[in-house]
């Protein structure tokens, strides 16, 4: 193996310049804000943790972690997630503070990355996790706050989906009794949205056409709060009906906050994670093909931390906004005035003292720069300065040339 | 070994429950900021870098980097401070970028832990790079915006220490010619501040009487301009000389910012970094035995990226500010107003809408709560009420007891 150029750097990771941090600083900052308005606190936890507990509790593919050895051999990993941290947490330090219990983060997880090239291996969530409320209303909540939190990032154009991991469950148990391998085939064409692959299997399968017709009509159950009649129609199973019931009753709450009109119920939807146990969801933005966001009730996770307890919750990818924003140009805020403060010697000690007063302002950022004589070099360019390839909204000059301050 | 327990998470580490992060963040807000209006502007690089370039150009000892593999066997390390990655942007994404080059950050750094209990493995800095500027104002630039930045993280008393390398080296080849492995000896002592040890050493070393006399001389070179003048006086070596004449500069300037009563200049200060090469300087904390900030001058690192250039810096120990802010109980911005609206069944609409037009103010956290019926369990508290183990400024309740909307 070759070694990597000095210029390097590892494959998947990605530096971010000034005005890329401007925006990732804006939308980080305007989504805890929102988060907080909703009681959600901002919590902090190490980037490496054990691979036996969070490792192995985290809903990340085992051979994505980045796995290391600590100094006594034991197995870290760099956190793939922040459900899983949250989860010990709550578990640990805060074992004692009654539920439920809301907190926030924006944090970088990692994971490694996949065959497809272009993948990242480091990159940003910013999220909400709601502990110990089983309720329609805590799950209405997070995703009604997701939804808040999409506007808040300014993301203008967006859809967020909702679907109930009971129904299929359910249906498949009820259609497709004891036939888990098939039951698995399944879920995995609607995980990856492969319609004609679910279609092709069903034809394989030697389904009655009733079952058969059945398994293709939920295909079709996207839309309003009619889709939970329909589906409670489709299937008498009781896993399934509750789970109609449940999210029905989510639709409700939704309304009240009213947010059901970016909402779409999508029966077909299954969670990316497999230990999602009710509502899970998912949001798009106009012109992406990929979600921006994605949650769901996750009731089984806290109990293999020892305080077990329903929990529900949702992360923005936060890169793929950052993207999406820069894509689709949305208006910067203005950013601070950037003054160029010339000087020549023997003038040092009026332009810096002059320099501290002006940083006291707010919304400015002044340099201060110690030349030979003021020559061509600061050349103006519409309403801007340009010197030494920077542009700046102001030049102050302090010299003897043309007698002392001079103001632009 | 054992396994860890499911409430563990590996040692060196921490997690920051939500007060702890509202510091942490206040103080990363207003240090940036200070930093933006001195024309700084942040940048982000990853968690991950490749051992042969940033790794081993580090000023970390190699034993404290924390390696892994990646899938293709070259070997990684968590980044251990954010001077070697930024010198690699400087080098690669901004090559075209004319020098100087001012930029900020605040990141998470990793180092293996000592032998010592207690040592944190991450931790945060926030800091500052100037590329590109050789000159007194540039060093100058960065001490006194290393001041403003511990003022802006609200430290109130504090004092930096200004030195220079440059001083001891030459100091050292006049009076101790050829005899490098003394003179690591004893600029180990110093570094260690370990005064006792560095004469015991002298008094080993079977020097003249003046040569020794010149040598225990220099612990007394604390303070300030003079100092220089009096370090000038000690050595004749061209090499001690032409550093004390930029100090004496360095310090004229400061004299300008304003900024010489919070500076000492201190010739024993041997920068914790082999690869300093110029002016150095660490900023203490009354109380504190530990430095909250360090930096200086590293003329010989952006080469090894293949763009040669100075470079000065700093980086303050974001964690040690946060400790001293929490032990010298610095007062907290007053934090949002908590309303907790509860609301019983049939009141769902009402209550859900109001919160989200509460939400809209600034300076709020919103929670909503359905309960069965508003008994006693919210109690008064001085000027705040309890619910559930928790305390909030303002209870709001929606629903048929007593009437309607009740608010205290």
């Amino acid at each position: 193996m070759s070694k990597p150029k000095v210029f390097e750097k590892p494959i998947g990771v990605k530096d971010y310049l000034p005005e890329a941090v401007e925006r990732l600083r804006r939308i980080e900052g305007q989504v805890l804000e929102c988060m907080q308005r909703w009681g959600y606190r901002e919590i902090v936890t190490p980037t490496l943790e054990y691979y036996d507990t969070v490792g192995v509790a985290s809903a990340t593919d085992d051979k994505k972690l980045f796995k290391l050895l600590d100094r006594w051999g034991t197995t870290l990993v760099m956190r793939s997630d922040m459900t899983s941290p949250i989860a010990r947490v709550v578990s640990s330090l805060l074992r004692d503070e009654p539920l439920p219990i809301r907190l926030s983060y924006h944090a970088n997880v990692f994971r490694a990355i996949e065959e497809e090239a272009g993948r990242s291996s480091e990159f940003y969530q910013t999220g909400v996790e709601l502990v110990g409320d089983a309720s329609a209303e805590a799950d209405a909540e997070v995703i009604a706050l997701s939804i808040a939190s999409l506007k808040a990032a300014s993301v203008r154009k967006f859809r967020v989906a909702i679907g109930h991991v009971g129904f299929l469950h359910g249906l498949f148990e009820e259609t497709l009794p004891g036939r888990t391998a098939d039951q698995e085939v399944l879920k995995e064409h609607l995980l990856r949205r492969d319609y004609v692959g679910y279609r092709e299997t069903l034809a394989r399968l030697g389904l009655d056409a009733s079952v058969r017709q059945e398994l293709e009509g939920i295909l079709r159950l996207r839309g309003g709060q009619e889709v939970c009649e329909q589906a409670m129609a489709l299937s008498s199973n009781a896993t399934a009906q509750a789970a109609m019931r449940h999210l029905c009753e989510v639709w409700d709450v939704l309304k009240a906050c009213d947010a059901v009109s970016d909402v779409i119920i999508d029966l077909t939807m299954t969670g990316d994670f497999n230990y999602y146990t009710g509502v899970t969801f998912e949001g798009y933005a106009s012109d992406l093909g990929f979600p921006v966001l994605s949650g769901g009730r996750y009731d089984h996770l806290l109990g293999q931390f020892g305080r077990g307890a329903p929990a529900t919750g949702f992360a923005l990818k936060t890169n793929r906004i950052l993207e999406y924003l820069s894509a689709n140009q949305v208006p910067e805020e203005r950013s601070r005035e950037r003054i160029l403060l010339l000087y020549t010697d023997g003038n040092r000690g009026e332009a810096l003292r002059h320099a501290g007063e002006l940083r006291r302002q707010n919304g400015v950022a002044v340099i201060t720069q110690r030349v030979e004589r003021f020559d061509e070099a600061v050349r103006r360019e519409d309403e801007t300065y340009r010197w030494n390839g920077q542009t700046y909204e102001r030049v102050i000059t302090f010299g003897t040339e043309g007698g002392d301050r001079d103001e632009r």
